[in-house]
């Protein structure tokens, strides 16, 4: 079994996000079978069509970047009930032009990282849809919704909590077998 | 009855979107009782929460613009199942800081338009998950979703399918309606 | 100002049902301008179009009574993040023969109960979906999520967390005011 | 490789349904690989979560059924830009008791069948939205949104548009090599 390179995107530019903070918890919880990496998407312009034809340089290093990769794993707060437009314009980016997608077949997962009470469930979902259309074979279970997010970190923003931590643990190691099973 | 003005989005940025040609449309089509403006949202820096406090001169523009509108129309493409980045992100940027929403309690309508065969459902349904949030008493019958919208312009861009002409003057008239019954 | 006659529906059958407990909280602390009612839907067959032509008796009672009620109410939890089936088919049983709803126009509102973390979200906003095609105007703010549902309640099964019957209190309130803005 | 069993669920009641016409369709077109079977639903009483202790012979038969099964494949109309009632009350009943639900693992796919313009785009991702929580690995691509069925369909009920029987071919064929890439 060879390492597998995971390609990590971080719904939310804030400088102390949430989402960022537990992309780095994930990072050291995965099994060593997995290699992730945050591959940054707040330079990206806006996408626009008509730059299928001459795209800005950020759009083709984007796109060079996330092909050479063996699986995409997004890490998102939920903003108005949600995908927060910084993930979307990067999931649009890369799924152009039409039938040059760099999303076609990589195996799939999602964490939505929430201050709030409802675990990111709208950004979670509304994320799936897209990939049913990028065809992202997408990992069902677990699900993971994490909730009072602020709470389960330390002042240097380190994943603290024990019960959290043992749980995406856990996920991480469905998410390696899931890349196992669908890989092609 | 005063004249109302409705802002209206744009979910596409390309020169020849269709959906901007539809808000053309939607503009000559609408009663005299309504006032309908293109507001531009492709200017707007991706959102970023840290903004919140001093926040970019385009931010500030758009805001005020938008604050001072009546009503608002969303006329918007599908991307990849979920409403394009560029609309998701203008709402984001109308949104915040918390507490300062210029959404809140705007009569809202949808138009989704896309060339292909399922007319923007996805993307249409995703915006209404975003406007209950946003507290947009958002118009739910007569719903429109244009699909094969290439096929109802001219060359110059300009509707001309005597059907959808006939069914979008009906919906800015219901859109009318809709503005006068829910407006405090 | 008159009282409004409010049709209850909850999501759940099961005698000890969480939903319906919170139903009967929310008629006790809804303000004396609505009248709650719970409308049973579980004797209700499961829908079938063959139906329309000759439908049985319990369709029959159910439309009537719906049909003279000024709003409707929604109490449900949610199963496999969606609508429970028991709540889908009375949608579809008042949905029906074609052009005959009974829901048309009646000023809606959702509470979801869960004894879960993510409070119904998944069948909240599915059933919000729906309701964009019955045309039922449905409160967007203030949503409600209740989570934790069973540890809110009694031993027999009164509502006795102050917090939440303040907040049930207020979405009530909010719900008679959004009744009398939308009525027609 | 041995041939999969693959349980066919059909989301209609009425006896002229084109979804169960499609059903049969889609069992001709499929490759030798898969033998489908369609399961009957419309018996089952409404899910009651106190019928886990001791549940009525329907489910119990219904439940024994599926879970011998290799695949299951969902043919569906969208009420009420929704799932059905009948087919969420056989996901119900099939996800029940807790902990013994027969979907786990099962490789699967969704094909919407409607009449109208829009294709049951609302009801086949309502579907997947559950078949996350139910963890059925459900194919992506290619999306089945067959609009416009009964126009698709000779006197008989059988398909015979030229088209569609060759995208519904191709279809089984990638449901087919869907199985076998995502069997344990």
């Amino acid at each position: 079994m060879t390492t597998k390179n995971v390609a990590v995107f971080v719904g939310s530019l804030r400088k102390e996000s949430f989402s960022r903070k537990f992309a780095h918890a994930l990072r050291e919880l995965a099994p060593a079978s997995l290699a992730l990496d945050i591959v940054e998407i707040g330079q990206l312009p806006l996408y626009n069509q008509d730059y299928d034809a001459a795209p800005p340089a950020e759009y083709v290093a984007f796109r060079d970047r996330v092909r050479k990769d063996d699986a995409v794993l997004f890490v998102t707060p939920e903003y108005n009930r949600s995908v927060p437009a910084v993930l979307k314009n990067a999931i649009d980016v890369g799924s152009r032009p039409y039938g040059k997608s760099v999303w076609d077949g990589k195996p799939g997962a999602i964490v939505s990282v929430s201050p709030g009470a409802v675990g990111g469930f709208g950004a979670n979902h509304h994320l799936r849809q897209s990939l049913v259309f990028l065809n992202v074979p997408t990992m069902q279970q677990p699900e993971a919704y994490i909730s009072g997010a602020d709470k389960l970190l330390d002042a240097e923003g380190k994943l603290v909590n024990p019960g959290t931590r043992e749980f995406l643990t856990k996920y991480m190691l469905a998410y390696a077998a899931w890349i196992e099973r669908v890989a092609k």
